[in-house]
């Protein structure tokens, strides 16, 4: 949903280039994996925990990651600009030099980089929250898949283009088995009574980098935080509801569908939580 | 499964080229579709089946589909050589011009035809069978892209990367709910006491174009043929079981994980029968 100019910068395998070959299996199977990292002050924010989640996806697709510490030296380098950049990283499974989806017709591993300039955002959206919708694309439920930022991200796409893009901030998804799972580019996060709440993402969803620290930052405030299967029911029923993800940060959710909350006060203190250790980091 | 050689012709939008742009919706999100034809004497075969689908997937995806008479132009033209080939067609939502998921922020459309030399296979393969196992990495079900031939193939990737290429010539896929659905590049049939199942495709899989061909020339034949739901416990008890793709035609299958069977009369009757159709086309 979210809008940028052009990249500003591109890299494959380190070298500046615009184009990559056909036969590259990240087109021809979505073949790969990504990340998405927000960069400010010359500084890739949350950098270790976007090359951790790499690492895992890596390893769940049985693809070897000996590159891992170049592209943590390619993202560095690459955010040291002094505008706030994002900054996404791709790795696919490299050119197939045979044909056929076995893996062993892949011959070494490709990464890209683009570099976008950050999107300028309203300060609002933070402030007073964002409107979402529900999708009516689900989410297939694949444990193999699941947790994971792989290139396989058509059912986004027909979540995304269901509505016009200023119909709503999000569009929050399902599972097919009828699960609240998260919004097509960001984890949700719900209040109940004293609770924080955010659906389980081991069937299918993505296992957010701002998702992951939203969670460490509310158990150490002391708030009982944890993953639970969700019932699309609990959107009615929230007395907060906020979105996550490396760009955004939390945005309060002020409208889901028909129904209007305010902004709460769980969700204003991991703002400022959020704040404090981005400023930290 | 299958191996060739590197492409021996690569067009991009009808132009001669091997690489195409990083900002392709193709890579950053499989946002696109692809199929995959044989051609044989100068002549792509079954094309209009083949450009159905790819018309079918368009419009399934939100896609626009007006270069349609285009690709089959160029899907003639690229056939037109004396030896054996298979041409791999991919149509793609086009260039990012926007970050984000949604559809709007796609520009153009773009196609990538990629022609291969066709794989010396074995006559062995149609004749005595082949071996198959079970994959233990399921297909999660989504109705929104079940049937088409998109490029998020990722499960198809794990599927047969689970067993050396050489262990058997097809891996079967169950549904995440337990169905047989199909290979990871085949549709399999089985014939169950006197009738003729494939399993349907409507939550997962991919309605294949020789699929669709070896049901009609079922029914031609006066063989009853339907698709259904199916257990994979009917691999243990069907009398026959055959596996279908373009490039194949209908492969026999002789071992399905320990259990061997023969090649039956339906097996052969639907080759004959195939065989008369291509020739006629």
């Amino acid at each position: 949903m979210s809008a940028a100019a052009t990249p500003e910068l591109i890299l494959i395998d380190g070298e500046p280039a615009n184009e990559l070959p056909v036969t590259d299996r990240g087109l021809q199977y979505g073949d790969g994996l990504f990340e998405t990292l927000a960069c400010r002050d010359g500084r890739a924010r949350l950098l270790s925990l976007h090359i951790e989640r790499l690492a895992l996806g890596c390893e769940r697709l049985g693809m070897r990651c000996d590159a891992l510490d170049a592209i943590r030296a390619e993202i560095s380098a690459a955010a040291r600009v002094p505008h706030p950049t994002l900054i996404k990283l791709i790795v696919t499974r490299g050119d197939g030099v045979r044909r056929g989806y076995h893996s062993a017709a892949a011959r070494g591993q490709r990464r890209v980089l683009l570099r976008y300039r950050h999107p300028q955002e309203s300060p609002e959206l933070a402030l007073q929250g964002v409107c979402v919708r529900i999708a009516s694309t689900r989410l297939g439920e694949n444990p193999a898949l699941a947790g994971i930022k792989h290139l396989n991200r058509l059912e986004q796409v027909l979540a995304a283009s269901e509505a016009p893009q200023d119909a709503a901030a999000e569009a929050l998804m399902l599972s097919s088995s009828g699960r609240l799972v998260s919004g097509t580019m960001t984890n949700v996060f719900l209040v109940q009574e004293d609770r924080l709440i955010t659906p389980r993402v081991d069937r299918c969803g993505v296992a957010g980098v701002m998702r992951r620290l939203v969670l460490q930052l509310a158990a150490a405030c002391g708030l009982d935080a944890a993953e639970r299967n969700c019932a699309p029911e609990a959107l009615h029923t929230a007395r907060e509801i906020f979105l996550t993800n490396a760009r955004i940060g939390i945005w309060p959710v002020r409208r889901v569908a028909e129904r209007a909350l305010p902004v709460g006060e769980v969700t204003r203190r991991l703002q400022r939580e959020l704040s404090a250790r981005l400023a930290d980091a």
